[in-house]
């Protein structure tokens, strides 16, 4: 017996365009934007995580909101969740190669703005002072 | 006689790190993330717009988020918006150096999702088939 795999044939539906409201790609774009999206695939490329450390590193988010980010990019093929036969068992998230790709973007990202933040909080100061001025 | 030039001063307290929860540059970067942030600076990466042309552009966003989100932009010194002294007054909004600078990285994401699409389409198809199994 051989396994039916699904096919994906190039078609003009599959020009992906993020600007256009029912596009899939815009959905993927809406999964991982958002802050914990961005932090837990930038934490989850230093290394695999059980779901309390990266709790931990990913600072402030909530046992729902990390559980649901995490969800979500299992869904789109960004994280994988190993559950190791341990008793209990050991349950420990890591990126995808998709994933990794994702979060060097990501991680680009971050450090110009780390990198610029001297910037963005002189353009802050001078835009509020022009506001109440 | 001479302005006074706010200095920032390089000290511990500017070393950034989006996985505080107290960080400037985590606030930085709620403000680009997130899909209106994301498409509007990808959009006037293309060139300055008005108002109404962006909003067409950036589909489905509503006259008020936009609003908003250019004006978080702006604040953040990524958006810069001019007014022409014309009858009546012409206002286009456009990138800074760093403005550009994210949305080039920002770009970068955009492309690899779109291209990727169907990779994240069949993870999707097999998550959801393994969910109802």
């Amino acid at each position: 017996m051989t396994e039916r795999i699904p096919e994906i044939e190039p078609s003009d539906e599959l020009i992906a365009d993020v600007f256009a409201r029912g596009c899939d790609s815009r959905n993927a774009l809406e999964d991982i934007a958002g802050k914990w999206g961005i932090l837990a695939l930038v934490a989850l490329d230093e290394g695999a995580y059980r779901f309390n450390a990266l709790r931990r590193r990913v600072d402030g988010v909530s046992e729902k909101m990390l559980a649901q980010t995490l969800q979500t990019l299992e869904r789109d093929g960004m994280v994988s969740r190993d559950v190791q036969a341990t008793i209990p068992p050991r349950v420990e998230y890591s990126l995808t190669a998709l994933g990794k790709q994702v979060a060097d973007r990501l991680r680009g990202l971050i450090d110009l703005l780390e990198g610029r933040l001297p910037t963005v909080l002189a353009a802050q100061a001078a835009y509020d002072a022009k506001k109440q001025g």
